[in-house]
């Protein structure tokens, strides 16, 4: 493995002498070669499509894991419109002089070498390679077991292009060792590898957690809250936290509690149980919901929980502190939303609450690299540092300080 | 331990509630409080250099530990520039409008609970008491055992003020548990520290960066190299070298490998060995150095070697590719130096080393954060996330994006 990284390792040095516009054309060369490798990659996805059935994985998995020729024409497209970004390196972030008549200036650069884990989706191998090559960083994927043959079937057609411009395959990597120890070895290879992006169940970014010397940016859980302030617009408040919880149910930026003012439960309760019913939400609510509307009793444990289903806990607070008492506790610093017209409670909201994304009068289902901006999306970081929230192209850089000098020394 | 770092975490939320002027003026606070109890912590440092006298600490170790009137006036003084620095929490650093109407808001917040690990210098725990505090920040400090009644005579002239207050004192806390063990537990409490800074010895950088689940920005060892290339001004080439090495070679900042074009090794090297001479600097050669000059030889081992003193290693390299190749073997990423003329070599050299700052004609000893104009220095880190090289006391701070809606939901 330690061979592998090194050469992984100087590869990145390759990279940072490509033009932005040769980038640009490898990366449209690399959608080409997936359309033309086509047929090889459905015939190793077909493989593994067996293997999955044979170990009874779930139909959810295996719908994961399943290439088309649609599937393989829309992870081309992602590509192209990946190499159509703006370059993210060498952007000047700051730049001023100092008092010695010496010029400073922040200029971002890629981070080096970038290991991705991630599980079943074969696309993400594609994606993560283009948005990582677009940024000059070397990349090693990691991905399911179970998509092994699909993935090493992509990895060959996006390395091609790469060995037909004299490139060192390595710029794009899989992971010698598919095992567990491997993943053990590569996040604790501080020397060779600069950044690891896990993505994948709780349990393995837990573990990745616990044990990687590598810097990681987390794509954790998302505990979203919705809560409504005596304050609020009533129809607005309803239509948000519908939106926030039924839209996509199974998705990190969608609401998993609604926290009510008690000033105003009486009266919109009894709306919200309407609403909610109409799209079948599972509503279940505390001893002061219960006494208003007809739910389930919400414990402690599903305050904690990220349901990712059309499931809803509903708790009653007093005002705009209780709300953020009880975000503080059971809050996963992902995307949280207050609904008032209130400009101090809007503000205390705002400052108070810890987390990636905060939002006045929205539905916390915004929280998403495209709809921000960012064109093509990393993922969605729960870090609190280096990247935070919905992750651009603009993250996989970091920069250096390049000073400019005419002979000056240190008195 | 951990009902105290809960108590630090629940601290930090009150530390968000005041105001840019309230932190200036409870800083003014603390500076003239550590001034009013100058007796006891000078009775406090007595009892510690006491210790440190039996203990048989060296004579340098005792001076850094040492506080005298003058040393305790520095501190409030320092305390006093914080002070007036330019509050680094609620910069909006970026926004723009989405195609809906919402507003984005990217905005500088505290990055919550610091945990500070560092050695001997009393000051510091002044220093990064007001840095975190003037950032909002909560901060947890470990000083060294034989410092520990200074630390505390300390802290609790600082926590005075915020108890007059009526504020937690957990705002400025040092860590109940000074044992190993007890660093070893803050540095994985991940759940209520979200940083760890620890300034001090490789021994301690390596085992925090191997046990630590908390991020950590590290004050690693710089390794830095200056190249003196075959089109360089030969003058500055000099001056510039003698500089960045003995203007104070203690620092991390000095150059420890000198590196020669193999093109002007000839003409050059003599001029720098009597230039080195005359400042007593002991001078260590690669092989075809030794065939110019007569000085030591220097192997593998040497140019791994941070010296932190009056020694320098030399190499003759071939051109700018070979200075590259070394620093990329041998660097720590933190500052490197060319001397150059020519447009081409200088923007290859800029471009391609990979180091926190790269220095076109300019000694590395200006890799400063007072120097860089950042105000106090919380230090220079060696991550290449989050914060790279000086890091002022924006650097304290990460962002959240704070969205303004009316009503918007997700299609």
């Amino acid at each position: 493995m330690e061979t592998f990284l090194k050469a992984a390792k100087e590869a990145s040095a390759q990279l940072l002498r490509l033009t932005s516009g040769q980038k640009r054309q490898l990366l449209e060369e690399m959608a080409t070669s997936l359309r033309h490798h086509k047929e090889a990659i459905l015939q190793a996805n077909r493989e593994d499509m067996a293997y999955a059935k044979e170990a009874n994985l779930s139909s959810a998995l295996r719908d994961r894991l399943y290439l088309n020729e649609e599937r393989i024409e829309g992870m081309a497209k992602a590509i192209e419109e990946i190499a159509a970004l703006k370059d993210p390196v060498g952007r000047v972030l700051d730049g001023w002089e100092i008092e010695n008549g010496m010029r400073i200036e922040k200029v971002s650069i890629p981070i080096g070498v970038i290991g991705i884990i991630y599980e079943s989706r074969p696309n993400v191998t594609s994606d993560a390679a283009a948005l990582c090559f677009k940024s000059s960083n070397v990349v090693i994927l990691k991905g399911g077991k179970e998509a092994k043959n699909s993935n090493e079937a992509i990895a060959m057609a996006l390395q091609e292009v790469l060995i037909n411009h004299g490139l060192p395959k390595e710029i794009i990597s899989l992971l010698p060792d598919y095992s567990r120890e491997g993943v053990d070895r590569l996040i604790r290879m501080d020397r060779y590898v600069d950044l690891i992006i896990p993505r994948g169940g709780e349990a393995l970014i837990r573990h990745v957690s616990q044990h990687a010397t590598v810097p990681i940016v987390k794509h954790d859980k998302g505990l979203c809250h919705t809560y409504i302030d005596r304050d609020a617009d009533l129809n607005k408040a309803v239509s948000i936290a519908i939106n926030a919880k039924i839209q996509r149910p199974g998705v990190c930026n969608a609401m998993e509690t609604l926290l009510v003012d008690r000033a105003i439960a009486k009266e919109i309760l009894p709306k919200l149980h309407e609403a909610f019913l109409a799209h079948g939400t599972d509503l279940r609510g505390c001893a002061s919901t219960q006494e208003l509307i007809d739910v389930a009793p919400a414990g402690e444990e599903d305050f904690h929980t990220e349901y990712l289903d059309n499931i809803l806990s509903i708790k009653v607070v007093d005002g705009v502190e209780g709300a953020i008492d009880h975000i503080r506790t059971y809050g996963s610093g992902h995307s949280e939303a207050i609904v008032t017209e209130n400009y101090t409670t809007a503000e205390r909201f705002l400052n108070e609450v810890d987390a990636a994304c905060v939002y006045l009068n929205a539905s916390t289902r915004f929280t998403d690299g495209g709809v921000f901006g960012f064109g093509a999306e990393v993922g969605i970081s729960t870090n609190k540092l280096h990247a935070r929230g919905p992750m651009g192209i603009n993250d996989l850089t970091t920069y250096k300080y390049r000073i400019y000098g005419n002979g000056q020394i240190r008195e």
